[in-house]
């Protein structure tokens, strides 16, 4: 018989709340995500919540009882409440049927196996969660093996940036590190860094990208510090034809990535 | 001399804020864009704002002069102000030097010369504001002619997708129109109608896209509506290698759109 919570100040409410928070995230080891289909993407991943939030009415939808049944058989805990409660969790006016608390996975280089697919994307102090989010995603869809975030990137972990992940949060594995860890890392094995620049005029439709390839996005205002450019094995830009001069950093990297795959596809 | 105002409760600090709300934007026919680099990109397309508002720190930077002078030559109104009054107007903890309000723009499909550009995005049913910003953003990038969005899209002047264009809002030419018309407008002339769609096998890569091509991406949620799809002369997908089906409708917009500019740069 699942617990039911109907009142706003109940501690495991607030406790679950504050995660929308990093310092609560960190002191915690869990982080939010909310919606049916994320939530079975997880489930299907292999990634069960230890808190699963749902509504009676949420209840009766069979893919929400099999995430109750998966919770539960994991040991998580599974907690009926309110449509207004699951509001208040996710930060949302329509959260769906379902809010969870996953525990946060290991993001350590260590878990990286760089043979394991010809791509890899790295972010270079990235900012914006959604734009974070977004890369996760094409991460996934491009088949690459997995992102790595160098130096003091935005929390992968927060609110945002699962939101935009599309639950390629669960399914992409994802490195923490930073840079000269990063590099001393690369050069222990196979491996073309590829930057992408504003400050070059090699196309990146031009070269030929062996594999494992490891694509790197800098800061979204700034790009990547010259230190960092200068230790890539290549730094390349995509043609821009109006008035601005960069593209938003997860739409390049998606590009960009985009290249790399099809030039495999085009040799394979 | 340039008005001052450092009251919040100024009735005008009051109505440059209430631009925030899409009602009052449609009223006044005004709307908000901040930041020194997108108002300068605004100013260098002839775009000047009828309130411009500055804090007195920041008229010492020479771009702010420009603006400042640009603006009142125009018959604009400048204000100094408050850093805090700045956040207020933009929302954001720190929105730069500037933030001003401008007469929105004319929507009309008539303003749009299909000739003018080999390459057109369109947008069916776009709900994100930061992907339609990004979307103009790549539109620029791209070298497309613009952005037509079909049926009842987010609006183009809201502060998020103007953030996100980043000055684009002010440089690629926007059009807002239904179906109906959109589908008899674009039969009047040449014109090849490609849908990015996840139900068809058609490889993104597999085509020619002929001058000019109009690249529509629908629904972030639900795509293209069927009768929608059907008139589409083609039907494209981008592969996807992982556990998704999908991309972000910003990034499958541009990797396509890349792939139609890389062909046409290819054949020129």
């Amino acid at each position: 018989m699942p617990r039911s919570i109907t009142a706003f100040s109940n501690p495991l409410i607030k406790r679950i709340r504050s995660l929308r928070d990093k310092r609560h995230r960190r002191a915690e080891g869990l982080f939010l995500a909310e919606g049916l289909r994320i939530l079975t993407e997880a489930r299907e991943a292999g990634r069960l919540p230890q808190f699963l939030f749902h509504t009676a009415e949420g209840a009766r939808h069979p893919l929400v009882d099999a995430l109750v049944t998966a919770t539960e058989s994991a040991g998580g805990e599974v907690i009926e409440t309110s449509a207004d409660i699951l509001s208040k969790l996710s930060g949302k006016d329509n959260p769906g049927a379902v809010v969870a608390a996953y525990p946060e996975f290991d993001t350590s280089l260590d878990g990286i196996d760089r043979h394991a697919a010809p791509l890899w994307l790295v972010a270079e102090r990235l900012r914006d969660p959604g734009n974070l989010g977004t890369i996760l995603r094409t991460a996934d869809a491009v088949g690459a093996g997995g992102l790595i975030l160098v130096d003091d990137c935005v929390d992968p972990f927060s609110v945002e940036a699962v939101r935009a992940s599309m639950g390629a949060i669960f399914t992409v594995p994802l490195a923490k590190t930073g840079w000269d860890a990063f590099e001393r890392w690369l050069r222990t094995d196979a491996g073309t860094l590829v930057g992408l620049s504003l400050a070059t005029d090699l196309d990146y439709q031009a070269p030929t990208y062996p594999a494992p390839t490891f694509l790197m996005t800098g800061n979204e205002a700034q790009g990547m510090p010259e230190a960092i450019a200068a230790a890539c094995d290549l730094l390349v830009k995509i043609p821009m034809y109006g008035k601005a001069d960069s593209l938003n950093a997860a739409v390049a990297t998606a590009v960009m990535a985009y290249e790399v795959r099809n030039q495999l596809r085009r040799r394979s």
